[in-house]
């Protein structure tokens, strides 16, 4: 059986990130980068004022206040038109271009019109000011072919201004994984359903298209699928359309468990089945060829059943392989170390997860680590009350309060 | 002028939840739940085997190896018609309600099934099992009336399963907000046009819709507006049929800034203008009754025009605004302290936001808090390398490298 660590290496052997689309820039935001993106332009397009005042040269300001001729006013989108001469100066916007002839601006709080006349004199109360003061020389910032954002990147608000800046009306981004979830089971009825006697609701197919949509890819949940062999074939004929499928329930070793059987028929491969782990080792992992064989194989996972186990195996198997489909990192969630708040006794050969909930301490303190009363791997309620999973390490051995243990982040 | 803080309390007491609707399970995930979540059911809804085995009675049991006559097999989904007496088990699969009679099950691995006896025999090779062993009772989890989820929370994946286990086809959730968005200015062109002469395109908009889709919000953008009575005039009004209107640009004290005046007009009360702040100090804040008074005002934020002044007053002023409309509690980015790598000079009377680039140190050190070169409250390019804003209190003096400061986490 593997161990956790080997099956990642082999899901990851066979994952590669989709295909580049172009996306409008308004759909861009969480999205891949699938290129390198470089400035078109100079920023700022023009040497530019950084505040609202009066353009002037720095060697005509004398003493504690000095009159000069307003010889134009100009507004934000307008560009100057007359250069700034000895004795002059230019009424300017922020941001707008600074008139040629002009060193610096002043701010108009340091200045005073004088009332009444034409041309319109100001008084600027400043004894000097530097050469560039108030200006953002044009290109400071940017240069047509500056490299603003990398491939890989994972777009963030700022950076749709910058696309915007830089002139992407759309943007060419990885495309999002579409991940057929199938949830299987002659148990299972639907949310809206009330069960009957040996029935349950089906909670993993609603919680796996949350987890999918939170991972960035699109979910497409399918109708409950019964232990029937013609049922199954069929849903997981239109299941593999989708560039993931994600079964759950299935692949025990009990007698109704399906999933592998009609799997290879489909022609999916098995890449592996079980692993050292618990909750989670059921896991099945195949692919499946396309027909474009320069494409990346369609992904099939098969989960167990139960919502504990099923979340296990999303969060380390699925969900990275899933961050490399859109083109980003291979990476699951975040890894952390805290203290366990009581004593544990951890059996078994398996490495454990386990639903905690972890409590931020004081600086230069670890997170501490409270282990939630699981009652076997099916209970969600529990798990609605986790926000990490404390992570144990094969063998039979106790933990002592105040221990330092790893755990994952929900 | 008011302070930040001041500011802060101004918003916080004008702005309310906005209205309940039931929406589709699907669409729940990152909601905030209007009504506390009850279960309708037990969980488990009978007493269920928590592995693949056999149900049998532990008095049975007797010496290492013990046989008895299979009398029915439970698949998931169905019930069990037959109760298990001395001498006989049940097989029965993982989740499957446990027989009458059987007080425990011992699982399949450590069973051998007698070859060619009818009816079935198993061997079971363990010696004894306790009472209730690899059995979860009726209602452990839930019972019905127990809360599982509470008014206000966010509802996360796992919670998404647990509002399925308890048969929500539909989730009562606070209305996500419709946040127009207006970017003014003769200056601005789309990203998708080349700048002419004096002209820059417009990040702002692109930037603060990605923002308030980020919070929570349902960002609205609207065709750039010029710096023009009539035009601006109509984009207001339209932007008023939203619950936020942000407008970028405009609110300065330059002589094309007429927000204020058109904001007045189309009965926007306003509530304050201009906040002790850099950059950001020109935000301008208001609220237009409805036509039910009993629902929340609308709120009216001005944002400066510069893409970093308008990303500072978004973060501290609108995020904490959106949250609570949304249903959740008011909060904007999370606060953090670190050490500055580099001593600085911090000019000024008023409290900075400074772009930063923070690294996480090592357990029991402070993130370090490198400042980034920032060419006035314009520059995009800069803010994309940011992952916080530094935080510095008025008042001129120099911070040495290792020194603690405030960020938020961007």
């Amino acid at each position: 059986m593997l161990s956790v660590d080997e099956a990642r290496a082999e899901i990851r052997a066979l994952v590669r990130p989709l295909a580049t689309v172009e996306v409008p820039l308004g759909e861009a935001w969480e999205q891949v980068l699938a290129g390198d993106i470089a400035s078109d332009i100079d920023s700022p397009p023009h040497d530019k004022s950084m505040v609202d005042g009066y353009a002037l040269r720095t060697a005509d300001l004398r003493g504690d206040a000095t009159e000069l001729v307003v010889i134009e006013e100009v507004l934000a989108g307008r560009v100057p038109t007359r250069t700034v001469e000895r004795g002059t100066t230019t009424r300017i916007m922020t941001g707008a271009p600074v008139p040629l002839g002009a060193d610096a601006v002043v701010m108009v709080e340091q200045s005073t019109l004088t009332p009444g006349t034409d041309p319109p004199r100001v008084t600027l109360q400043v004894p000097s000011a530097q050469i560039g003061q108030n200006i953002m020389p044009r290109g400071q910032s940017l240069r047509p072919g500056t490299l603003v954002l990398r491939a890989g990147a994972t777009i963030r608000a700022d950076d749709v201004g910058v696309l915007a800046e830089v002139g992407r009306a759309t943007v060419p981004v990885v495309r999002r994984p579409i991940v057929a979830i199938l949830s299987t089971g002659d148990e299972l009825v639907s949310g809206a359903e009330r069960p009957g006697p040996g029935q349950i609701r089906n909670s993993n197919g609603p919680m796996l298209a949350a987890l999918v949509r939170q991972a960035g890819g699109e979910p497409a949940e399918q109708p409950i699928v019964r232990d029937e062999l013609p049922a199954l074939q069929a849903a997981v004929a239109r299941g593999l359309e989708a560039d993931v499928l994600v079964l759950s329930g299935g692949v025990s070793a009990g007698v109704a468990d399906l999933v592998p059987g009609v799997l290879a028929e489909a022609g999916v491969r098995q890449v592996f089945h079980k692993v050292h782990l618990r909750p989670g080792k059921p896991l099945w992992f195949g692919v499946a060829p396309r027909a474009d064989a320069n494409l990346p194989p369609r992904l099939v996972f098969g989960l167990p059943g139960n919502p504990v186990s099923s979340l296990v195996c999303f969060e380390l198997f699925v969900r990275p392989a899933l961050s490399v489909l859109r083109g980003a990192a291979y990476q699951g969630l975040e890894a952390d170390r805290g203290a366990m708040v009581a004593e544990f006794q951890h059996r078994g050969e398996r490495p454990t997860y386990y639903p905690a909930r972890v409590a931020t301490g004081a600086r230069g303190e670890l997170p501490r680590i409270t282990l939630l009363s699981w009652q076997g791997s099916a209970d969600l309620a529990t798990l609605a009350q986790a926000n990490a999973l404390a992570h144990f390490p094969p063998g039979t051995r106790s933990y002592v309060a105040g221990e330092e243990v790893e755990f994952l982040w929900l």
